[in-house]
């Protein structure tokens, strides 16, 4: 019973159809429930698009069949090559009833979770079993969708012209300040597991490559423990050249409009099953400066000042008087990274804007210092030693353009298209600091 | 001089054409040359879609755009906003005059690398300097066949019904026997860093996704120091459920051929520049087993026992007798990895193929081991602890369906589709042991 052999799959259990009355299949799949009466067998089959009712009469099939039928157990898997049979009573107006079933790998029971059932387990208990927990179909649509939002993003970028990079994340010293880094052997060196891929992105706009993407991990060390962080995280990184950032802006416009017209279009069954609240966002999207953002968290309450980054509760107040998404721009310089452009009638403030749903931030970015000088400078203010950046500002001495760019959280931007409100739903094997398996 | 303000590039150089006499254009770019005679200067200017000329006559321009132009310095960053003027005599059969010309961007001199000499430079100091060394076509033309490629693929694997998912790259334990593992400080924890998505994409074949890919870093701490190694490489990777080794080999097939026909329908330039001998493969490629390829290299003098894994001397001998694409099946098991399945007949042999080009493997992939109890066996019998793949093994107990899959080297798939000797050439920041920068 160990090979497929000759078999393979005909139809997903969604492909059959009423119409399909008399034709031979074969399905394959999951024994998603089993009842078995005297002389007659119900199996229902679990695929990856859904379920299937097969139908075996004792008296239509022949002797072993049934005998098989009749010990399957849960989460077996199975291949059934069968007649499908229109039946007007039957759940989806057919049955299908076995010529021949092939047990092609036993479960054992107890199940230490079971995909079948309604009310799902502790978080932690579904993430220790998580090949058991994404057999369940409102789990399974989560990450299709997600796959979808990856598919969606990466078609926008190509159609306009974005070349995909990909940069190292084995690198030998911090890319940013502030953000802790993971140290790693590296044979007889020291070296850091890269916390973004900024400073190569911006090099490439040195390198002449205009436009580039990059879709990769990212780690970083930080302690955090809440519901919209993990230390592993994957990052969707542009960077574009002889723009500004309210061109960046308008791109990301793009690519978040495109994900949900997509995911509207390619995945509306799971949509349908998550429930969720779905509408297309107008093309362009909201936009309040950030001493707008104080003024609305001060007039709500919240004790902030200008100058500082946004609190919990900052965010929480703008997103409650907000909604939906909405950019924040014009941010004090002091409270963005070393290569972020001020601007030049006013240097207090800088090109960067963070991209909000409601009260999580779910993209950053900014137009970009792009002379060498002032990035030297920069990086002294903040209290770093220039010498440590010597081959990302070698870039800036022979030919940098202005550009412009920003990274989205692919993590988060799932939780915001799946309406989950833990980042580790819509990861498949989280990290954090707790959490290193499975 | 700073910002681009009000400018946007109206068409790449190699947009413009003769029929646009007339027409005012903007352009953007880098000075790939420039020749000042006492009363004309010609400014070629480098963008990533190719080179134009711009002729500046004194008397037809206003004086300070003669002077800025007479001052331009090889690499400047600038913008000109001019008319393009239809002209026979012209390389192009057109120039642009300019009306204006910003500097949005100086270059020091002398370039440690310049990107319009003719003959290249060292590897090495290309690589220190890769900032300025893509700026070479040839060699950006690599990398956006790369990116091409990688464009393709997914949107094979998306045609085909497959989810793409991201798998951790931080682990708690050795994924594989064998190969070495960088190990990270996790916090208060040892990790390491993921050699391969293999116990995690099988995983998911338990949780019912049918069928998945995810390109992504892998990271291997082997000292090797070859032509066709690094410690950080991309991996195309995919797992298929319910189909046998032969349905992975079809799959790999249609990859690697749709990618060649893509590459050749989108980047015919890059093709052209590149001097590629470029021929799209037959959909289906040539197979021998391990014991014909066996035969092969001892019939051309190489001393190599069945039994044995593939040397280089043994690899050079087929690939020279094969040549192009061929796959190589039938692999004794004692060659392979756990998690293969042995043939039912023979179990020394087992369902595993090599994709090769010429000497070089691309690819491995096989059916998998679906069966707990053997899988348990295997393990044991390689010398490893079954408990330390607990939570892997357990995927395996509570209906696992048979499965194979593959692992595409994205770096040497490159490497063949550009017809390059060294990975190096195909990765923009390459990782081995002596390099951890830029």
């Amino acid at each position: 019973m160990y090979l497929i052999a000759d078999w393979r799959r005909t139809h997903y259990s969604e492909e059959v159809i009423p119409e399909m009355d008399g034709q031979e299949v074969i399905l394959m799949g999951w024994v998603h429930s089993i009842r078995a009466l005297g002389k007659l067998a119900f199996v229902i089959l679990r695929d990856r698009e859904g379920t299937i009712q097969a139908v075996v009469p004792k008296q239509k099939v022949d002797e072993e069949t049934f005998a098989i039928a009749k010990k399957l157990g849960k989460e077996d898997i199975i291949a059934i090559r069968g007649k499908v049979v229109a039946n007007e009573k039957a759940p989806k107006g057919f049955e299908v009833i076995p010529i021949e079933i092939r047990v092609l790998n036993k479960a054992d029971a107890p199940l230490p979770l079971d995909p079948s059932e309604k009310v799902a387990a502790e978080i932690d208990t579904r993430l220790d079993k998580r090949f058991l927990d994404i057999r369940r179909p409102k789990i399974q649509a989560i990450f299709k969708i997600r796959s979808e939002m990856l598919r969606s993003i990466r078609k926008t970028f190509a159609d306009g012209g974005f070349v995909e990079v990909n940069t190292p994340k084995l690198v030998a010293s911090a890319t940013e300040g502030g953000t802790e880094l993971f140290p790693i052997s590296y044979f007889e060196k020291e070296a850091f597991l890269g916390q973004s891929p900024q400073l190569y992105k911006q090099m490439m706009m040195a390198g002449g490559f205009d436009k580039v993407f990059e879709i990769a991990q990212i780690f970083r060390a930080e302690e955090h423990n809440t519901r919209r962080h993990l230390n592993e995280a994957i990052s969707i990184d542009t960077e574009m050249s002889f723009v500004n950032e309210k061109d960046a802006m308008a791109m990301l416009e793009k690519v978040v409009y495109n994900c949900y017209a997509d995911i509207e279009y390619n995945r509306p069954q799971e949509i349908e099953l998550l429930e969720l609240n779905w509408e297309i966002p107008e093309k362009t999207f909201d936009k309040i400066t950030y001493t707008e953002a104080i003024d609305i968290a001060n007039a709500k309450g919240v004790e902030i000042e200008w100058g500082e980054d946004l609190s919990r509760a900052a965010e929480r107040a703008v997103g409650d008087e907000m909604g939906g998404l909405y950019f924040i721009t014009e941010w004090p310089t002091q409270t963005r990274p070393f290569y972020t452009l001020p601007h030049k009638h006013d240097n207090k403030v800088c090109k960067a804007f963070d991209l909000m749903y409601k009260e999580l931030e779910i993209s950053s970015g900014a137009q970009r210092v792009h002379k060498y000088d002032l990035l030297v400078e920069n990086i002294s203010n903040m209290g770093m030693n220039p010498d440590s950046f010597e081959t990302y500002l070698e870039a800036f001495k022979f030919g940098m353009p202005p550009h412009a760019g920003w990274g989205l959280g692919a993590d988060r931007f799932a939780m915001v298209l799946t309406a989950q409100d833990n980042i580790r739903e819509c990861v498949l094997f989280p990290r954090d600091r707790q959490r290193l398996t499975p």
